[in-house]
């Protein structure tokens, strides 16, 4: 069988080597061609990654793929969607906005830009939580005359709560949501990122525009698909982000008004039947678990929990009734650059490949 | 003027050691005997404090004074309080339990163990907030024919959290509170404390017993004194305590519902008043503001701002309405180990001294 | 083929762990027994681990693997050899000064404690270094009296130091080795191991015995065998050993000095040559390389490259001519607890059954 | 007494502020004029360092002083030296090289930057090692048609190796020296200096030029000064520097071939004696000993001793004989961004000020 041919774009900053990372041997994807600025342009992979002196600047764990290395770095400003079938923008949000639509008038975008989330016609994909907003795209091509589609990823911080929250929603009802995070550093990018002197023996309690992302997203992703688009779900959601020390991984505490009664039992049991119709389509980024329960009081750690399942599944412990708010308090660590972003992504694109979503595939 | 003459208990600890690195040269109080476990007793101070290669293990930041490196250490369970006034204990539960009722038959004790911190005639002061809690100290004499009196301090968590919530309460009434914190190394002590492999590039989101006394300590440090005791307060706190790679200081998430409403410049007014009767009595480790507010977005960070004011002032930034509760959020940091530990009880014992309370004084 | 039983003695600790992470589903060793003190001694494997809390303290990144969950434990003060053919001993050093001759006299003991590393006729192997040391286990046996021998490992900052003096010292003639290392938490063990506030934001100078061990060891480990024993080499090696505030992974600054002239070129071949012969033998542990050279200045970095080749690749880099010692000077990162540990000693054994050595297998 | 009328330039930077921090009330010196780059010129210097949220990026633990908040930053392509009589200048590298002479025509420029530390006619003092070579400043002035002079500073990473080597040349002669340096983030400045995920659990084995650096600066600054300007010393420096995760101070490994024989007692006497002439003086900024020595097995430990006489000692311990190059090795910390950069330059400004070097002060 063929693979589908793709694109990465915004392939040389950390989010697209993520990218790169995930995709070495896909069983679904092909990577056809690469595009970065245009200071990367025209170089091969390998060498577009190196800084002044030389030495590599290729931040993933995994080797990169000699086929990808080898590869010549096209201009996104100039790239075609020739070829193509999918793309994969890791891009900044304004770049985002231009290039997307360019390429989604005839092939699927699947991006972790920020640029279009919020259209009410634009789907934003959890993993096995809105497989029903795919009937966003029918409505977005209609609206703008697309062959294609744009979706994007939601922030990553939205990951592990909207995760978490949705089974507790269908099941109880979830009503008042109160949550802080401790996040990683990788969530702030490569270049330079936060500077070690900011974050050593510290914590910084704000993330720019974080907080709203968060609040707004949630709804979005439990809302439900009306006949113009999505009807944000009824919860509400506060939030407060802060900076840690940590590499990968976020940590988030939440407190959760449930609206009908539930034991600490059925809200585990609820978490656990999340994702089990994903379990049965054989995706190849699909983790066994979306979310996964840990007895340990000392966990989730986030050193020690981030990569359950490839990263690709929240992990989930101290679960207690809160009778504050009345519901439950629990805490959890997600991988906000594997679930969380790219890795992510990809899952969104398998689903959507294997369910006829993308065009010319 | 004559100095009043007291003791340090579990003097070789780390709390032990921040008495002594507080006391040195104080103008109202005269260290006269030191105590610790019989491993200590009989050495002089600057010998039982170090480890078995010979290293000092003194682990303030100001020197050690040359007057207590030469005190000779006593034995806490045969030391006696002849010649003393006050003891300032620092001494673990399960020793408080039996040693602080033998030197409160005779002095004041000012402790920063949590033994009798749940008892309704035991007052649990922080500075500014309670003072009108030290009419539980006749009643705990009444009840148990002292002539001394026990006071233990709140533990360190709940210090910012009741600090910052006592000025709206007042002003606005509060009702629900849910928190998260991000706790300093040094809350776990240093013998040998946290592990460093358990802690870099990690989060422990669990410390045990912590959010239970969290919970209740607010509530009575925020309570009215009846005539039988403490009346705890009718507000309802819910936390969730972590701990984090910080040497010192402890960074809090707050959301606190408000019965009334009121701006934020309402609620920045109200902090900005508490204690402003506290400096009028020129108690020598009274901050200028027991709460200081930045206006920065990104403070208070933690390494940069827990040594406001010496470590006794909270720091709190980050003020937004919190419309899913009807109140407010934001951060705080408060120093653990000064304002939250044996600092704070210093103040205590200065405002109970320059007040009469410290019987012999 | 039938495996070969084994025992891990010191199991719980963290090299226990450790040789337990490398023996699951081992293609020569079976695990037939578990030992620890008598605290651990008859409860099953994954109960012995956990903490009072109830949390298991499995430290390993590895899970552990379920037939070793359920082994039950024995007292390593009254385990017999029963059954065995080889003990791998992960005790302190003066648990296996008692306990390994127990063993050896009737099975091989390979071991990384210290106890008998510093007698004449105990070969202390590293891996494709000192293979010809195999003829001290007769000598050792002879003069014993067992049919058994003890071999223990390297300690884990000598390890990556003599992996790269040896191709020196036998293709230029080595002399004058000044050596800085910067090494690991995890060398410090876990219980407590280092105190998160002793290395927060800090560098501890001094690790007691270390620097005594790498100046002896090194000596022995390129010394030859005469017909007592082993006669050191004539090499020197002056060396400060220093903990940093990393995981996993020994950094070392190396200074060498050259008897003969040789090219920068000239020492990356030899280094690419060891352990050529090692590649021919198919034994599981081994790796690809002993020692990989990169190109990059940045590099050896030790969270980068401390997992080349499973940990058991010295990386080494930044090879320059140093003209004050007449000779080179190179930065190296070893994995302290594969190589430099459990992993380590597992491939010594695949060696040593490969070759015949262990007696009853 | 009227104080001299001096400038900081390039005072946004951290380098700046650590001149701004350390002249505060000032007993010698006026800071009259602010420069930057002209991004910054035109503002008041409180909101010149504020980003793009409107935070202070002032990272001094001092607080700014307000008569410097209020003064209004110039560009330093155009300020003159005007009303001057000293100008701090703390810009790069490329700046100074173009700046500083155009100050020194007429004033003195005393410098953190290394543009012209190479130059034979220009001296790199460090405090109470080589007054000598205020010889230079004449043979400077003289060479150039100055008025002025320039004098840089050494490498933050060069004072604490020069300042252990001087007593030892002196008293028992130094041959080869052999340095690993573990350097703190604030040597690699704050916009954005080091990014947080290249150093947790990590250290960076290069810093490109510093090694070159130190080298050669050792030898220059221990050198004497002769009719043309300075004859480097003898002695053979070789050495490795590597980024560790430390806020401030710089550790360095130092191992030292001594030409007469020493006792340790006779090191530590010698260390002891460095800079008795400088306690004479009465200068503001000197400390009561350039070089502490620890008897602590422990210690130096960085974030415990880089602030030892308030920055200004260097901090020595773990001397030990060292039989492979015949002599000593021992481990230093002294602190980069006082001594080592901002404090140290006011240092040697109030000695020349002292000294009448200063023209028209």
């Amino acid at each position: 069988m063929s693979r589908i041919p793709v694109a990465v774009v915004g392939a040389t900053g950390l989010a697209g080597q993520q990218f790169l990372a995930s995709l070495a041997a896909h069983p679904m994807f092909e990577v056809r061609k690469l595009a970065a600025s245009s200071r990367s342009a025209g170089k091969p992979y390998a060498q577009a990654i190196r800084n002044e002196q030389g030495a590599s600047r290729w931040f993933c764990s995994e080797p990169l793929a000699p086929e990808f290395a080898a590869l010549t770095v096209e201009d996104s400003a100039t790239m075609t969607s020739d070829g193509l079938a999918l793309c994969f923008s890791a891009v900044e949000a304004d770049v985002a906005r231009e290039m997307e639509p360019r390429f989604a008038k005839d092939i699927a975008v699947i991006s972790t830009a920020s640029a279009f989330r919020y259209e009410d016609d634009v789907p934003v994909f959890l993993p096995g939580v809105n497989w029903d907003h795919a009937a966003l795209i029918d409505i977005q091509r209609k609206n703008r005359g697309w062959k294609g589609f744009i979706s994007p990823g939601p922030n990553c911080t939205t990951v592990g709560l909207a995760m978490t929250l949705r089974p507790l929603d269908v099941a109880f009802g979830v009503g008042k949501v109160i949550m802080t995070s401790m996040q990683a550093l990788s969530g702030a990018g490569r270049s330079p990122g936060v500077s070690a002197m900011d974050i050593l023996d510290n914590i910084v309690p704000y993330i720019p525009k974080e907080e709203e992302k968060v609040e707004k997203e949630t709804l979005k992703i439990l809302g439900k698909v009306g006949p113009k688009g999505v009807v944000p779900a009824g919860l509400r959601v506060s939030c407060t982000c802060t900076r840690v020390n940590v590499l990968e991984g976020h940590t988030e505490s939440v407190f959760v008004e449930l609206l009908r009664k539930a034991s600490l039992a059925d809200v585990k049991a609820a978490w656990r039947e999340l994702g089990s119709d994903l379990r049965t389509l054989g995706l190849p980024s699909a983790p066994e678990h979306l979310v996964s329960y840990t007895e340990d009081p000392f966990r989730p750690q986030v050193r020690l929990d981030r990569d359950a399942e490839g990263g690709m599944s929240t992990v989930v412990g101290r679960l207690r009734e809160d009778t504050v708010l009345g519901g439950v308090k629990y805490m959890l660590v997600s991988h906000n650059t594997r679930m969380g972003a790219a890795k992510g992504a990809i899952l969104v694109a398998e689903y959507l490949a294997k369910k006829g979503y993308i065009p010319g595939a």
